[in-house]
């Protein structure tokens, strides 16, 4: 099976245009494809999401990478949202045919180049931690530009994983790891009562011990009562499961389920494996799909 | 969305690898994808699919009709498998962005330039007939090459389609037509009791007033009753609205659903129109499929 990995580096600019297209237009390679590109103005940021074989995803985001240190200077940059750098933070995301164990090691590979060509200090997160203080990426951020350049060169705590304990003077720091796909999904009930989606988002996450990796809430959407969720890894608990759990609670409530929306992007193993289970389909694989096939 | 057609034009060579091979190969062109070469050698007949955009099958195919045209004798050729023609039949089949309708123009198309070119007289099929009478591959096929030979210029009822009424003196004839997508789809139940699978099959194929376009057999498959079943278009009938019925009819036969099986290939279309009829997903689109948009 063909590898697949998702990369989504946010830069530290979203107000100039020609910056933003600039930064795409160097990750626009052989092996990849440019899925999106987004900017906010009063982030002051823009994101890029870039998808392909892992090599050459690899090296699509390195040249962005190197253009926004170029063209980005932090000692300037103001924004709502916060950063640490010019290139602020680079997730690899397993798509197909890839482990976060290797999307990890892809991470640490691309914190080791750009520590050492473009002597920019950089943070492992999520997946890819050193530390459990650096899993989340809050607390890698904490300070912001501003607090990291303060306290990097005298604090311990904040010793890069990449390159020297010094801000690169105009591109700062960067936070690189390996995360999993996130599918994003809601359950629409056929009722007003905005309480009954909050009942039941409280008890299929996994903080109150419901669902594994799945994080719910309660909201009322265009009338109706919405179960609002995040399932932070498919492959734990898929959206049939979901599906499921909330129909068995809404049966206790005397509700019913109008519809469902997967929201955004979604891989082809977290529909194929909701197929295998929904249908008791063990046998079946991607590869069964003609379009996949086509353009392997 | 991208048009993708799929072809699986027959030929009447099962024995001679390397012929098989070369017609495989003049169509194996840029812009389609070869799935698969099969052959029979006691059928003596071969089966190539070929998958890509409309224009690039079409120019695929035609390369294939004309090497075979060729490199196979009709006057020579003995198989156990009824055929008119070196190239024998050539159903289009749409899979994706393209429809029915589009493939019988496709069709016509091919019919008009192998006669023109190649001189040889053409028979459409299927969705494509002109007549009642030519639908059934079989009746446009009676009395094979050598009955067609006697019967082609005397009989006005089997004038071709396209073309002189007269057989190419080595390549025969051929049957051109456009079909609908085939999904093969077998359910097994917890019985050894084939009668269940039986009667089941008999309730919901379609020739009993059952579902549309539903072709279904019971048989008893490694010590389990199944229901095997073809849906001739899945459109109208898709896998789960057929998972659904026969779980209705085994709680009243008392048995249980033991597993399902999708047998060989299957458009994406099938696989995201049962996510969204299970889930009440309704807004769910192919496009929100990475993979897909990975090769746009």
């Amino acid at each position: 099976m063909q590898k697949i990995v998702e990369c989504v580096p946010n830069f530290s600019e979203g107000k100039n245009i020609s910056v933003i297209k600039k930064i795409a237009a160097a990750g626009k390679i052989k092996g990849v494809k440019i899925l999106d590109i987004e900017w906010d103005k009063s982030h002051n940021r823009s994101l890029v999401t870039v998808v392909g074989s892992p090599s050459f995803v690899f090296d699509s985001v390195f040249s962005m990478i190197k253009i926004a240190t170029k063209l980005i200077n932090m000692e300037k940059h103001v924004g709502e949202h916060p950063r640490i750098g010019a290139t602020d933070v680079v997730p690899f995301i397993p798509v197909s045919g890839i482990s976060i164990k290797e999307c990890v090691a892809l991470s640490r590979k691309l914190g080791k180049k750009v520590a050492k060509e473009l002597k920019i200090p950089v943070y492992l997160y999520e997946s890819s931690a050193t530390k459990k203080e650096r899993v989340n990426l809050a607390d890698v951020r904490k300070g912001q530009y501003e607090g990291l350049k303060k306290e990097i060169q005298t604090n311990p705590q904040r010793k890069p994983d990449f390159g020297l304990a010094k801000m690169h003077p105009t591109a700062g720091a960067i936070v690189i790891g390996a995360r999993k796909f996130l599918v994003a999904y809601n359950v629409n009930l056929n009722t007003k009562n905005i309480e009954i989606a909050k009942k039941i988002a409280h008890k299929i996450r996994e903080k109150n011990g419901g669902l594994k990796a799945v994080k719910a809430l309660g909201f009322l959407v265009n009338g109706y009562a919405q179960i609002s969720m995040n399932l932070v890894d498919y492959e734990q608990t898929n959206f049939d499961k979901v599906y499921e759990e909330i129909e068995k609670e809404a049966v206790i409530m005397k509700v019913k389920i109008k519809n469902s929306e997967i929201y955004g992007m979604i891989p082809l193993s977290s529909v194929v494996s909701a197929i295998k289970e929904t249908f008791k389909a063990e046998g079946f694989k991607e590869d069964q799909i003609l379009e996949k096939r086509l353009y392997e």
